[in-house]
């Protein structure tokens, strides 16, 4: 059983919510794969998808208040989530309308082609098939049943079958409720969408032969645990995982100079955002040796408001986490852990220091992620040591830059170089949490930020996740896919290469 | 050792290649990783390409005559496949210089998106890193050294280690010498390229840690092989592989009463095409029951020219496979195999046939694909026996229909259903063998045709498997990477996404 519990207080929430049986896995996976053919064509898509962030609208108060119970994540925040996810579908429902995510290339014969003459080929995306998403505990809305992962998935034209977190079961009943109806209703088959709950659901999920692509937001091991399982497939299947990230975030003396106490500010309020409880969490910091600023930390800290974590499992591991990183040789607290003076999942906030130089050495336990209102400030003599300190740092979803662009102009072109080279979003002068929706969007990384540093989680392009190619050659235009027939009676964006002019 | 051998006569070619040490590996990925940035700017990377494209042209004698002396191929042959291969390098140099191959999308900031304001976001794609590339043993140009995974792979700024094919190793050699000085002439820094030789080479390549991705074709056993030690690494990397595939290729009555001729020699012509040594070889026909071409197609096989097998050990497979499919129960000889009468890897072809029932009752031992002049017909008795076949086999590069398209108008529809779903390229009465390098191609499909179904290794989309997404938050102009700069110094196709009008 799944039960949520309030980490106000540490009760349950509602009523537990069953485990999904292997049989039931296997008829809703089935129904899934039964569903393709039906979802395949784009009419009607885009509307399913609208129907969809209207219903969830329409379900806001109702969402909010159980997701709150579950999560303590609170009103403001949850409300503001819930509006992303809305944004989400229709977001995708414009992609689908605009229908430039099918790759459209047509090649017209050519007969003096090289080495030999060409036929007609036309290449679109179609939909991989039944998609299996794996929720995150941090994001009840945004990256959970009613997530980006589902947006996606449903805007490729595939089946989802979500495994709900177990931190938020009765938040997952009532979204998948709200979305399965709104589907319904707007026409989609049965088995174009389903909720199952417990551990080895998810792992039956990952290895049902009629699911062809898995998408996962969570930890390392249980990211990896499933990734496994996918490659492990007689015929493996794409696993989109993003599993942990450290956000390495560099601040230079450059951008001391003139703007500490806004970096002070800033630094803390983006690592004790969401109670630290994002995988944008600036958790490693980079400032200069002799910074001077231990003080104006821990007083931003102490003004900070931090609510519980959200389970018990993240509340355990923050304070162990916290207990080792303070008993670590060489690491300094900035502001020590306290034991939590509340009830549930309440904790303090922490923040260590260490040097670039004991950072280097034993940066094994250093680059644990832990999550929640903590981080680590590693402090740098020298460009040169600050580059082999970010060497250590496994990739990263995010690389943040703080310096002066002019007086340090070179320092600063290396560590843009260096950002890129190791994560996938590069953020200048900001902090990396509040990741925009948007078509140039990416949330990915190289491992273990991601199993596919080639794919996003967020944004417009997470739909090509679920495509895959398909050419049609030298096929009599009435027997093509509307998609591809000389008319273009959809009227899609096509890129249509002529044959070489006669030379 | 690598010895390469003559097929005609399974005498010695030239000189055995030494394999290469694990030091030797390490040294050459070390390399490889250290010049990743010298290639990263687009400037001379197309100009390079051209110069690999010049210098495989002026090498075609002697690279012409030491393919033959180790495939036995014929100059004809292999001319055209030197063409082809220079082609590509052209290809990629054109794609470099239109730039769209970089996906650059720039959102401006808007302060009334939702549910935040959007800061400035660049993205565009780079280039993933060091990439490992598998040689084939049936196209010693275009899927070995100088072929399109090398040319996309560098076409996307990545440095390349080429695991030779032991069956032509003085072919791999002359193309590997003749690359790298056409790189080293045109700037390219030391690390950009090298050919590596032995098994054991292959294994320590993928798990090296400099590596970041690796193209293979080859067998479902040495690709599966290879997938896994990629994908069990601490950080594993994307494994694009060409693995099997079986090609079904469907003929209803409608297209045998009016052209049963044309499609026997059209069939006979496609599978014995090479010897029988393609990946897009028509392995499976498909014939209504009581079709009547039994002497037709003998006599064709009988009129038709096979040369010798490439290697060895694809002859000993052959004799091994045929000589299982003729004791197979309920398989009939339409030609049966015979003891081979020439020297060296000679073999003579062979055509086997089974009713559908049988072939779906008995389907694993039938579906193994076998490399050399053999194929399987598959007699069926209705459309539901042809479906229930055809769901059988499993996921082909390709699946190819020849029908009637005004009588048999339904029966058509679902036959190129199936074959989207269950392949990456449709082909409409025709052959699949012949594969069009062009910008629509699509050369992969469903497992075990590829490990990735969402990916190509032939035509431009290639590119693609080599390349990561990499956004820039809020970067001023003057440090964004010229490529998404405000000015567009470079010129690029990009697509700019304006801010949300006021409302």
């Amino acid at each position: 059983m799944d039960q949520g519990y309030d980490p106000r207080t540490g009760q349950p929430v509602g009523e537990p919510v069953p485990h999904t049986s292997p049989e039931e896995i296997d008829r809703l996976a089935t129904a899934a794969a039964a569903a393709v053919p039906a979802l395949a064509p784009l009419a009607g898509r885009a509307d399913r998808l609208r129907a969809v962030a209207a219903a969830l609208e329409a379900a806001r108060e109702e969402l909010v208040a159980v997701a709150d119970a579950e999560t303590a994540l609170g009103p403001a925040r949850l409300n503001s989530e819930l509006t992303r996810a809305r944004v989400q579908f229709e977001m995708f429902a414009a992609e689908v309308d605009d229908g430039s995510f099918l790759d459209i290339v047509i090649d017209r014969p050519d007969p003096n082609a090289l080495p030999a003459p060409r036929p007609d080929l036309r290449r679109m995306l179609v939909p991989i098939g039944p998609v299996a998403v794996y929720a995150a505990s941090n994001f009840p809305f945004a990256f959970s049943v009613a997530g980006g992962d589902t947006a996606s998935a449903l805007a490729a034209g595939c089946p989802v079958i979500v495994k709900a977190h177990p931190g938020h079961p009765q938040t997952s009943v009532l979204s998948g409720r709200v979305i399965a109806a709104a589907l319904r209703e707007h026409g989609a088959p049965e088995g174009t969408f389903a909720v199952v709950y417990g551990f080895e659901a998810g792992r039956d999920l990952v290895r049902h032969p009629a699911i062809r692509a898995a998408a996962f937001t969570g930890s390392v091991a249980g990211g990896r645990a499933l990734f496994d399982l996918a490659q492990s497939r007689p015929d493996p299947i794409p696993f989109y995982g993003e599993l942990g990230s450290l956000n390495p975030t560099v601040v230079t003396r450059g951008a001391l100079a003139g703007r500490a106490q806004e970096i002070v500010t800033g630094f803390v309020g983006s690592y004790l955002l969401g109670s630290g409880q994002f995988c944008t969490k600036p958790g490693l910091l980079f400032l200069p040796e002799g910074h001077g600023l231990d003080s104006a930390l821990a007083e931003a800290v102490a003004g900070a408001a931090v609510g519980p974590l959200l389970g018990e499992r993240i509340h355990q591991a923050y304070v162990h986490g916290v207990a080792t990183l303070a008993d670590e040789p060489d690491v300094r607290s900035v502001v020590a852990p306290t034991a939590p003076t509340g009830d549930g999942y309440t904790v303090a906030p922490s923040l260590f220091a260490v040097s670039a130089a004991a950072f280097i050495k034993r940066r094994g336990p250093l680059l644990e992620e832990c999550f929640g209102p903590t981080a680590l400030i590693v402090e740098y003599a020298s460009a040169d040591e600050l580059f082999a300190a970010l060497d250590a740092v496994p990739g990263s979803l995010t690389t943040t830059v703080h310096a002066d662009p002019e007086a340090e102009a070179e320092l600063v072109r290396a560590l843009l170089d260096r950002a890129a080279a190791r994560s996938g979003r590069v953020v200048w002068s900001g902090w990396p949490t509040g990741v925009a929706v948007t078509a140039a969007q990416h949330h990915g990384g190289p491992w273990p930020a991601t199993t596919s540093a080639l794919h996003t989680s967020v944004g417009t392009a997470a739909m090509r996740r679920f495509l895959r190619p398909v050419v049609y050659q030298s096929v009599p235009d009435a027997l093509l896919p509307d998609a591809l027939r000389d008319a273009n009676p959809l009227g899609l964006p096509r890129r249509v290469n002529e044959p070489t002019p006669n030379s």
